[in-house]
């Protein structure tokens, strides 16, 4: 006999295992309004204290899936392959990655999401180019995709709409921290985009979700485990997220770091991260036999313009100002005010969560979804870890109209400076990698 | 700074204590909207994992005792005792115990509830009662404990409503197993009596919410220490409810038998139950020095008709047919069939849990609370554990409109009769006790 929809909260709540078809009926039943939101909150919390197994999670993110509409991206030629970061602080990596890969032949398919909290987003970063579109229609979106190489949108209310509303319930019931959620949550849009293949930038850190490599590691290898278990090729790179990535944290300001990558400039930990991330994705697409040909490939993308030339059509594509591409100063700033070194050292941290947090507090985030940001407003890090500065000299520029003494020692207190002969060793960006 | 309703679920669900003003907090923003269903259901869920600390279960317990009315009693002289059960099958005690610890000089004011699933409702019994009213409101109530020494009548919506929300959403969130939400949900509606003292009679058994002694005993363990850090007098016993309790299973046919033990009768373990919780509420009531005398006096008032004289005032200030207390045939059974043994033996068991589901199915209980019920339906244990049975003679009697030899053979089946040349060691009916 069929467990009813309170049994199945009581046998997650006593540690038992939900059959796939038990798990798509509770979804099912959620958004037809028969299992109410007070039962999948309780549901939930079950879930955080007992888990899902590797099945629950792979039949929960494809029940979430199919709760909306999947692209078909068939008519696209190759193995498309995308990248998620599951966010931080300076992360602008999506905006230089997806042209530079479809660039060298593998098309990108990207749905989105905005910044909430200390972490930016990518649509609110596209959108400081003037007239950049991210609520494309999935038909436009395939279109482009096909015509470009790659496109990047928001989540449209066909994809994963399962999501969307048991993630509105995780927010509010202290349920948003748990692995397998996070997995089917992440992976379940990223499905919908219609693609073969995704490559996950797990940040690590002051400035990520995952404050610890263990626990990193973890969300990691459930993230591969279950996208391997829906039959997509999967790989999880962690990332150092203590610091800021490149220097600028907002989002005209981080547009503009991403445009110079593409135009062989940028900063170098930036310019690494990319290329890590491009060049598992041009492996699982297919387009290298292994990492050192995929790096080869993307720096002759680089080198050759053609990169550039695709971000340019893609902006173009969105109804985007495309000169941004070769001017990105078109991208304006707020006026800008010098943060100054109180004593000399080597900068040996950069904080990335309270240069994220001062950043929201600054308008270049948001505290509430419904809020408006300010795209000329930023920071940007003018001494990073390993710089030497004298009492005096510039840790950091704040693009701000309302500039203060607080913020400024807000900002200031985010830098470590200490004293020493020699400047600290270099941390590594990647911490770690986990495959199928 | 004061924590966020969301963090407050954080950090229960991260096995943190609330204070209790945070609890407070909870509760006054449930009832007032501002927490949602799903976020009180996540926090009920979290509970079910963490538990709730003395400190919190008593700020728990105040907290929806106080969302309602508290009625008060000041003016009926001497030590209010109640008494609790947590549910059995054929547990009519309260029936017969109100009067007669009342007759003592101990009033009772009692708020009963009606049967849900396998087990009986004090309610429902007395309703059996041609014109019974347990609808009184908190006035009348008041003046019937003074001038009679006891009144029986149901939760009202003034009594603990958060009680009633938080119970309601537990049902349908698989919250309701928790012990220290019972605990809270108990005392919350008892301490609302304006009593001074309670004695809980936490069943054990097949037929009980608590299947084995330890878990009894923690529920019972942790009803004494919160009430006693409510302030009130608190003693728990812990009695056996494997078999149902007397002979009568049903509604009119268990109002029957407790009238009986009022009139000198009854069957023993039912007279031994009624005067061992009588006990406790003498000795709490400060009118017997210990629980022999008290015994004594309970006796004395079953034999000088004092207690049955009480029994009588109460039905007619009540509303009721108060010649049923002289007659108790007034209240009219179903016609009756005999379930007769298919072997022969001595009874060593009577499946207390299978003899009340057949009574619900039979139409004597509801398996939703808007079911309606038959008085007049019930079932009597004719072989009591320890009876020796030949084939063909009555092992119990089924009232019903509706006989069907496949009500029998489930009947039949709860029995288990065993050969053997002497009777079965009887168990004690008194499993355990705890005072504070």
């Amino acid at each position: 006999m069929q467990r009813t929809l309170v049994e199945l909260i009581a046998a997650k709540r006593d540690g038992l295992s939900l059959s796939p078809d038990e798990i798509g009926r509770i979804v099912s039943s959620f958004l037809a309004g028969e299992l109410a939101d007070y039962q999948m909150s309780a549901l939930l919390m079950a879930i955080y204290f007992r888990g899902l197994g590797e099945a629950e999670t792979v039949a929960l993110t494809q029940a979430m899936l199919h709760s909306g509409t999947v692209i078909d991206l068939s008519a696209v030629p190759g193995a498309k392959i995308d990248k998620h970061s599951t966010g931080g602080v300076g992360d602008k990596v999506s905006l230089c990655l997806a042209p530079l890969v479809a660039a060298c032949g593998v098309p990108v398919p990207m749905v989105s999401g905005r910044g909430l909290g200390h972490t930016g987003g990518t649509l609110d970063k596209l959108e400081a180019i003037p007239g950049f579109r991210t609520d494309l229609d999935v038909k436009d979106f395939a279109r482009i995709v096909g015509d470009v190489g790659t496109c990047m949108i928001g989540q449209t209310s066909e994809i994963a709409p399962a999501d969307k509303r048991i993630y509105a319930l995780r927010d509010v019931t202290a349920t948003v921290e748990c692995i397998p959620l996070i997995v089917a949550s992440i992976l379940s849009k990223k499905l919908a985009e219609g693609i073969d293949g995704l490559v996950l930038d797990v940040k690590v850190g002051r400035g990520a979700f995952m404050k610890d490599l263990s626990r990193a590691r973890e969300l990691a290898s459930a993230l591969v485990r279950t996208g391997t278990g829906a039959g997509k090729k999967v790989v999880a790179v962690m990332t150092d997220m203590s610091a800021p990535l490149g220097h600028a944290v907002g989002n005209a300001i981080e547009t503009r770091e991403a445009i110079e990558i593409l135009r062989g400039g940028g900063p170098k930990d930036l310019l690494e991260c990319t290329l890590v991330l491009g060049a598992e994705m041009l492996v699982l697409g297919g387009k290298a036999k292994d990492a050192a040909a995929a790096r080869a490939t993307l720096l002759g993308a680089i080198q050759s313009g053609e990169a550039l030339a695709v971000l340019r059509r893609m902006v173009a594509a969105q109804g985007g100002d495309a000169r941004v591409v070769d001017d990105p100063s078109r991208l304006l700033l707020a006026p800008s005010t010098v943060v100054l070194a109180d004593r000399a050292g080597f900068v040996t941290g950069i904080d990335a969560l309270e240069i994220g947090l001062a950043a929201v507090a600054m308008g270049a985030g948001r505290t509430r979804v419904d809020q408006r940001i300010d795209p000329s407003i930023g920071i940007s890090v003018d001494a990073v870890r390993g710089t030497r500065v004298a009492v005096g000299e510039p840790l950091a520029r704040l693009y701000t109209n309302a500039p203060s003494p607080a913020l400024e020692a807000r900002v200031r207190a985010a830098f470590t400076v200490e004293e020493g002969r020699e400047p600290p060793a270099p941390g590594p960006l990647v911490l770690g990698r986990v495959e199928a």
